[in-house]
């Protein structure tokens, strides 16, 4: 194996290299929290511990890349996404879930919406849709996703029957998938449509959003479990 | 390592880098989810997460060779199906077993059949056999294997003593091993009969058809294993 | 890394491929056999376990050296049946082990007819012996281990107090132990004395021959292990 | 692979490669104590096994790194302090909050105070800050976690309700944190403003300081863990 | 990567195959054995574990190495024992600590000697002292763990609180750290003062004793704990 040799100041590839410990440490720290957490919230945990290990993939990827290549083509990107994206959807489903049991056909609406999300987008940024088209469709069914988690079933369970300690999670979650996944798309309208953003900073920006929209998503999750778990057993 | 760069437009190669880690996700999934589930239900899901894993193999293969030669010869897929496709009719016996146990003699003849279909399909492809001769020998097997599984012993038992959970979960393997198995012979058939297919595309079809045959069908015994262990334990 | 691809005739490639996936899962359903097994059966499950790992760096080693080199030399196959053939016959100890206690002097002659067996045969392939005093030593040693199997303490306790599934288990462990384990001399036999099988057939042989003797002999084990802990706990 | 061998006196370099063989011990042996020690215990120990797993990582770059180019990057450690440092005060907050419940903004005024520590040190050592800023924020905000941990909450809550055991594990824990961690800057300081540090020295320095900072630091919480898991279960 | 094959007659090279496969498989099932055996000796079984994991890192550089280069330089052999002989030491007291309660003295004592006893002989052997004095402060270390082991307060506790079992487990291991790591310093003397030793046969000489001094130690330990764990809970 080559020398693979940082310069000091290269803090693209230096967040290369953290992120892949975040994640590595992110996904065996939440493996062991599903050994912790009470029989109902494993499910929500193990789910997001499989979004870090998709990221530890990615980042292992992008680091060999980066150090090879100088760049990371956006389809590694996008691959990654299409694994992450829908299963966070689906923890946010089990989170309530461990709360109250929702109707399957929620979970399918929500499913299909968040792939039709990353799909769209990624076609649209390639050139197999429009990318006016791609971006929109994008949007769309990220409001939905919006729709049903702040003001559909998901929401209404959570006002009804969860605890201070779920609620309070809820929150968190919820100011996530609105703000912190806001910015995969601002980052590319900016990127695409204006032109304007070294491919450098863009990982940069894009890395410090996968902390927050990955790995403090799952942590909430799982300090919602722990915290449950030694209450109400 | 060299650089490994993927056209943003290579759709072929995103899909292999994306099935590695929907694979690498399912694998860990599954083995968390023998710990959750009640001790009948261990050994299919067991089963299956030994079938994801083979796939984590493949498709880190196959992401080398893509990248290094642009093609994967086929007799990496069926080093793979040799050893997912018998363990998966397995993973149905014992799914109908976990329901009232059922006699050996049917587990070794479901076993030769299911090893019988992958090998002379493979005998047939590369000329050890006549293509025909190779292809009609294991549409055969196939077809014994779905008569077993929907007129024989199994579908009997199902029929009489399992919940409703296991039958809704058994009819959507079975659906599963009907039209997602047939996905592959018939483009073996298109492939190899009529030689139109780009190998590109091939393997976006046969990938597709992994995340059906392979994480699904895993994901369903997942499903009905937690859900059977929650209710009557 | 370079490009290793496998032309799809190339059947001993393929097996090696093949034999790897079958020990990586093999290796794994077994260590998950381990915690659901009854504590009996945990140290014979386990030990079999440890020789499928084993033949998962064996493989993992000729498949590199099959792609680069064509040809895997002997001693490979040797240092790595100087690891299993021991514990093998350690497992067969623990398995009665399980059923009645037996004595440590036992144990001690059966790991040494063992290392024996396979040390011998070793120095005489290479030339450190006579080939002829090599090979008889092994099958002398071979000859030793069969009858402790058979008509020593082993096979006494197995008739005096083995369930009827613990017999019926020994009974295919021991036809794996003369029938299975004579293919490696046989083999031997043919290539050394009279020179007449390609390297590549051999191969074959001898991976079909870990498929029995080393797969199917540690799931024999584990299956008498599951059946009995549902049974009598 | 190419050769990368070692001389026998080169320090530096066998320190590299038995850091990174204690790492790895030393994250595999607190894995397993995350499962020996009590429900309160398994959080702290779960905590500082991620900072070796970190370093794990860390190492086996670095061993990389020193044969293929003879020197590592100092944004290398810093890719590493970042997420060790903040997991080692978090971990501290936790060794406390096992004794008696402590309110979460401490948690976020600490996770802070170690991120502006290293991120300031960082900017300053590569000039995107003054260098005597960056150094002069990185020990403010090292003084103020050095406060909390002697005057602050975290002080009162071990002075007035732990046990003995816990004590004495926390007085040792305070000691790393203040002379142990004193070492970064001080190497910092020496090799910055006074140039007279060979890189090889300055390596061995912080690898002994790693052993002390990061594996003491771990098994002491550890063997509390396990100490106050037996006496009062 | 390239071909790394090994002839058939090169038992220095076939020997750190088969010692890689052999520290492997001990890692797997000492870990496996920590989960088995009752809660006093899963510290000691843990630590064994531990080293025997540090020599699968060894044995895997150590066949790179011998690939690459045909040799061995002897740095990295004292940085593996550098963490193994420490390791063990403990793994004595523990072992003991298991009958009755050890003061903690005697603890840092053993560990202080057995740091000395490996730093000491790699500093005479490389040059950093007079190798006769390296030598000889590592045999006078040496002897003053033996004194402790034989006469000390663990042979007191031992001959006074220990059960049969546990008697018998530790003559074995007074055993093995008398004459087996005694083998040690023998060939350094043999090597290093009189120069008659070829460097492929001192590597076998080691290895053979890595298998009595870490894999026979390790399982002794194992051993006792699990028929002690069964007897008396």
């Amino acid at each position: 194996m080559e020398a693979k040799l940082l310069q000091s100041t290269d803090v693209t590839g230096g967040s290369f290299v953290m992120l892949l410990a975040v994640m590595v440490g992110a996904t065996v720290f939440l493996l062991l929290g599903t050994g912790w957490a009470g029989k109902r919230w494993k499910l929500p945990i193990g789910l997001v511990a499989i979004t870090t290990l998709t990221s530890v993939l990615f980042y292992y990827q992008a680091q060999e890349l980066w150090f090879s290549a100088g760049r990371i083509p956006v389809i590694y990107r996008y691959a990654a996404w299409m694994v992450t994206i829908p299963i966070q959807v689906m923890a946010l489903y089990f989170y309530i879930n461990a709360v109250a049991p929702l109707k399957y056909g929620l979970f399918w609406r929500l499913l299909i919406a968040a792939i039709i999300m990353v799909l769209s987008r990624y076609m649209g940024q390639v050139g197999y849709l429009y990318p006016v088209l791609g971006f929109l469709i994008g949007v769309v069914a990220w409001l939905y996703v919006l729709g049903e988690v702040f003001f559909g079933k998901l929401g209404e369970v959570n006002a009804a029957s969860a605890t201070h300690m779920v609620k309070s999670g809820f929150f968190w979650l919820r100011l996530i998938v609105t703000i912190g996944w806001g910015v995969y798309p601002l980052c590319e309208f900016v990127a695409n449509f204006r032109g304007s953003m070294l491919e450098g900073h863009l990982s940069i920006v894009y890395n410090l959003a996968d902390i927050v929209n990955q790995v403090a998503f799952a942590l909430i999750i799982l300090a919602v479990g722990l915290v449950e778990s030694t209450s109400n057993r």
